[in-house]
């Protein structure tokens, strides 16, 4: 095929975008100027959104829940303030790849008329969740940033589709992810790249960066992504949200749109991202409270638990992965929170003490090392096909998988064989050292240029290891008075450490939330909450 | 290397087990001659063994642990007496690959001074438990008959073993299993074949044939075994004993020797095989009471739950696979339970109603291949790598993996994908027809003659899915007076079919034990014990 074929295809798949969203379009002369950086807040200073459109995105959906389930809010209002938002999201960051809005007034319509007879008709009645654009939502694309996959409306629903669904969530956008779901930022030949609307300089991270983007901005109460090497907890980060990566079978996969659904190597996750942990949590309770297991293969029979933590816990805490160290805000809000945790301990009245220790990275670059090798396994012809059918290229940053060697099936049970010894070494060392969690960066950033993010193994490991993870923001932000580049004396940890902390660029990142991340072991969910519960006392 | 090597390397392996249990030997000519089939009861006829060790020989589990834990037996009498009806079994039917006998009785002994300090060390204080060739005992060869693992004492305990031995049982037997365990019958080129004691013309079932031979001959009150194809449950049903297929993850896989170990797009399990329901269920509550994902990082953390039956039970039946029908004696042995379970809906009085439903063998041979495929997606390199390193031959019935051919990683995770949507179009005809189990049969056979075992597709579709599954004894045993052949009218469901039913010999199978499988959903390994204890007091 001519290289016309993708472009056109793109042109005319954001030509429709553009065309779903007219109706709701901000006037571009009430937007503010490409050159402002800070977009986020921008809607609280606008005319453009009504006193009440503003509270309503500006709740968290435990408020909305409560006005909705109360009658309090009707479900149509909620949808259309948050629609309204999303689109001038979308302008400002470019964080969509579909709409349903029509669907979505609908859907809420029918919503109220049902409240109106019997109530709630679920636990999430009237509450908008924005979806990344690989959940299946029938009638609309699902094209992962391929060309080829556009104008193929699914006919399938994805489980977690249907589980928020029958529990009353209204669907009205999808979000905008990296080609194939497979590049650390948020940039695909068609729909292009997602900005951070709190630094439009800034990526909001990959590959749930719509999901971030959107939710940063308040165009979406919480929204669900996926993560198979940081694709949720980076997004997090760099957007100062909430998110869990959960272990495989937690939460339901089935029918998710992919083109790599076979590599099982390391699986993918799905999970939520919120601007508070209590969403986070009720999300996590309301989808497995469903029992997805009778409709997803994968999932686990097991209940959301209650969990008490221990009257003491031992907290391993990773300054650095062994390659790289974090760049200097990301180090002094992990001292920062170190403190306080150690301050918990001394001050001898909270409910949990905690022990700190540290946790050696040794293990960290083997880690990293595996998660490349069988991402590639196939050697990126998963990919290549579907770039292939309309004559798209490939993206710079993908070049590791354009360059990949296919492995034959006696290598690839090579590799998952080394993966478990490495799975094996990892555990045995958890329980020797006797620790709770591990407490470490979800990225060397706080957030970062657009299109210089570098380096996963913060959050690539723990995939490796599918151990359950949270990536929180720990309220303190970059400041540029304090958080110096490390300067001439620093002894980078290798050629990688030395390039990404000469990039550190303390004037673009000033200001910028900090997340840091919570490791707990596989299928430790319910205790991973409960630990960031305490973290963020902690740092009240 | 030339073909002496390998001949001469398993020699001296035969010639060391021999000497290893030479001081134990029953002289030949006490021994029954070689004519004679049957061999499972001679202990009770021979004058070789005292009545105290018959007794303790015919005890179950639960039995020996009430004895042992209320000081009514030693540990080492316990032991000496398995250890001599295990050389009597290893003579009639070449059970074994490996022996630790002083290991073992100095173990009991030292179990015996600490009951007489403290009491019982653990709930398996004292009981000898016979291992799987593919557990590793430190010192002990895995050979799991490959002339290339020859001489190569492990240095690892498999951390199911380590979870028994804590428990307090005592290893004095590894058993035999095929070349590389992926034969359906129990030969090597190393220790020969493992036949039947009931009938020593049948096979005892493979893969874990030398378990099931062994217990059958109650030379073991209890043995561990694996399963990725029915490897548990034929032999099971071969031998008329009991055992669980658990679903991955409910018990420790972790340092177990395979030469395979990375293939896990359908996952190996272990599970225990018992002489009574009663033995199974204790070995499951103690394995996954220790907490085994502490120690295995592939183990869930769920414990072992309790379960109650709903009043109502919907079982479907399955007669067939769709490719083969089972031979008479199974037919009649599924069509009698089947009447006994309609029979408790009849009377009334029972705790459990059961509704009997079909189930259609529709996606039967979609599993088989796609089992088929996964176990010879490295082309047989695994193998074949380990067979070069002494010139060994590949035995005949591994024609298919000789002459697999290697899929690339991008095939693979097409076929990974294949799976997932199978197994997901299976759970989703599961939840429609709201079933809680399929009774059907274990494999076409009671037990067939040796070197005659075809077709695993009743056992092997169930590890597609990854569901728990019991293979237990009806109590009906064949009768060549009723269990005629179908006969000339029979009409084939292939040709397959038709070769397992010509060779079906009930001259020779008669008096065998029929058992039948029951297959409930994934992770499901308590209720398929209720299940199965409700389906065998129908049956009493």
């Amino acid at each position: 095929m001519s290289t016309e074929t993708w472009e056109k295809l793109a042109a005319k798949k954001r030509q429709d975008l553009l065309n779903a969203i007219s109706d709701w379009l901000v006037p571009e002369d009430q937007l503010p100027p490409p050159s402002q950086d800070a977009v986020a807040d921008w809607p609280e200073s606008s005319s453009w959104f009504t006193k009440e459109e503003l509270e309503i995105t500006g709740w968290t959906a435990l408020e909305l829940l409560h006005k909705l389930s109360s009658g309090d809010l009707m479900a149509e209002t909620v949808t259309r303030a948050f629609l309204k938002r999303a689109v001038a999201a979308q302008q400002l960051t470019k964080c969509l790849t579909e709409t349903c809005f029509e669907r979505a007034i609908s859907t809420a319509k029918e919503l109220d008329r049902r409240f109106a007879e019997d109530g709630p008709v679920g636990p999430l009645h009237g509450l908008p969740i924005s979806l990344k654009d690989n959940f299946n939502l029938p009638g609309l694309d699902s094209t992962i940033g391929l060309t080829s996959h556009i104008g193929a409306p699914s006919k399938q629903e994805s489980v977690l589709v249907e589980i928020l669904r029958k529990a009353g969530a209204v669907f009205y956008v999808k979000t905008n992810i990296p080609t194939a779901i497979m590049i650390v930022e948020t940039v695909n030949n068609i729909f292009g790249r997602t900005v951070n609307p709190l630094n439009r300089k800034l990526t909001s991270g990959g590959s749930s960066g719509g999901e971030s983007a959107l939710i940063a901005f308040k165009g979406s109460p919480c929204g669900i992504g996926t993560d198979v090497g940081g694709s949720l907890r980076i997004p997090a980060a760099c957007t100062g949200i909430f998110t869990l990566k959960p272990s495989f079978g937690r939460f339901p996969t089935s029918l998710c749109q992919s083109c790599m659904s076979g590599q099982e190597a390391v699986q993918t996750v799905n999970g939520p991202l919120t601007r508070t942990l209590a969403d986070l949590e009720l999300l996590c309770q309301i989808i497995v409270k469903a029992e997805p297991w009778h409709r997803d293969p994968h999932c686990l029979p097991v209940p959301w638990r209650a969990v008490s933590l221990p009257p003491k816990l031992t907290i391993a805490v990773m300054w650095d992965d062994g390659m790289v160290r974090p760049t200097p805000p990301v180090k002094r809000a992990l001292e920062y929170t170190v403190g306080k945790l150690q301050g918990l301990k001394r001050s001898g009245n909270a409910e949990t003490i905690v022990e700190i220790i540290e946790w050696s990275p040794e293990d960290e670059p083997a880690g990293l090392d595996l998660l490349h090798r069988m991402f590639a396994a196939d050697g990126g012809r998963s990919i290549r096909t579907e770039l292939e059918r309309t004559g798209e290229p490939w993206r710079p940053e993908m070049a590791v998988y354009k360059n990949a060697n296919e492995i034959g099936g006696y290598a690839y049970w090579q590799l998952n064989h080394e993966r478990q010894v490495f799975q094996k070494r990892y555990l045995d060392r958890w329980i020797r050292a006797g620790i709770d969690a591990i407490l470490c960066p979800s990225s060397p950033y706080s957030s970062v240029e657009n299109g210089k993010f570098k380096h996963v193994s913060f959050t690539g490991v723990s995939n490796v290891l599918d151990y359950s993870c949270i990536s929180f923001p720990t309220g303190v932000n970059v400041d540029k008075s304090i958080d110096k580049p490390y300067g001439e004396a620093y002894e980078p940890l290798t050629e990688l450490d030395r390039e990404i902390q000469s990039a550190y660029n303390v004037e673009t990142v000033n200001g910028m939330p900090i997340n840091l991340q919570l490791v707990a072991q596989r299928l430790e969910e319910e205790k991973c909450v409960e630990m960031c519960k305490m973290v963020l006392k902690a740092l009240e």
